[in-house]
């Protein structure tokens, strides 16, 4: 029930808002009671944290997996991190959305506690990027700092207006981004 | 009095959002009344909808001026509008950041007449990237309209983190990602 509850107001956040979505109507789409609610959150803002957590350790938690794997060069990794990021849209889109838009609903101490992790994330993309100059994989004349934000950006903006279910699918469109970043797109 | 009115609420929906920001609070931070407010304004709908057609109605004015400079290849006139976007930072920053979170406190109408310049002004990027394939400067192997929401997706997510006082300027930063978008960042 914990899951359906979740899942649930993850919908309705998405599509109304975190602000106009109330605890009933959340559990009027599941037909239980309120009673229902309190017995796994103790507010809508305690479950709000829970999607945040949930949806940015999962992320961190993969991304640490790729970055450990000593066998693969930074642009390896790089490439991994993008693949990462686009194909998750398919599976937690929604959660996504909920989290880059509802954030600041969060109390002051659960928005430092996410934000925490977020940052943990983009260091590990910025580590990637300087690692991948320093060993001359990646170009000298840009800023490591500002590619790994260029990168997030590309990402994080496809959960806006991608559709997996559309004529590219996530694969392509992983493959078109890595490379866009890596080659760029002049036809040298 | 206007021009106050919409500064204002700029800088009040960007600290505490659309919802929690009344016309009160809105008028109090200028020493009026709520009758000064509504001389200009019929509600806090229009406002924001005055904000949200402002700051995209001048971003799609200066774009249109770059496209239509026929001495221009498209990799300049892909050059200028990122450099338009990153460089309306410094000056229009508070603005975008109310315009891409406030969109769904618009009414339906008003949406719709918003979306339609969003579209206009994406369109046109994908127009100067599908023309550059066209005519070789672009490689073909990346579908055009991916990567105009890619480039789209750098510049926009800057405005969640780009400090334009910062240790990199906004003409470095436009730089930074024009050269990581043409060239790519791998070392060839």
């Amino acid at each position: 029930m914990k899951e359906k509850l979740i899942e649930q107001s993850i919908l309705l956040f998405e599509k109304q808002g975190f602000n106009a979505t109330s605890i009933q109507d959340i559990v009027k789409k599941l037909n239980v009671t309120k009673g229902t609610f309190y017995y796994y959150f103790t507010s809508k803002e305690q479950l709000l944290m829970e999607i945040h957590d949930d949806y940015i350790t999962n992320l961190l938690d993969r991304q640490l997996k790729i970055i450990s794997r000593s066998s693969l060069s930074q642009k390896e990794k790089l490439i991994e991190i993008i693949r990462l990021l686009i194909i998750d849209i398919q599976d937690h889109g929604s959660s996504a959305r909920v989290f880059f838009r509802e954030l600041r609903h969060l109390s002051e101490g659960n928005v430092a506690a996410i934000k925490k992790v977020r940052r943990e994330f983009l260091e590990n993309v910025k580590n990637v990027v300087q690692e991948g100059i320093n060993q001359g994989e990646f170009t000298n004349t840009l800023r490591g700092d500002m590619v790994a934000f260029g990168v997030v950006g590309i990402t994080n903006w496809s959960y806006n207006w991608f559709n997996p279910d559309g004529d590219v699918t996530p694969e392509e469109l992983a493959r078109i981004y890595y490379q866009m970043i890596l080659h760029g797109i002049l036809n040298e």
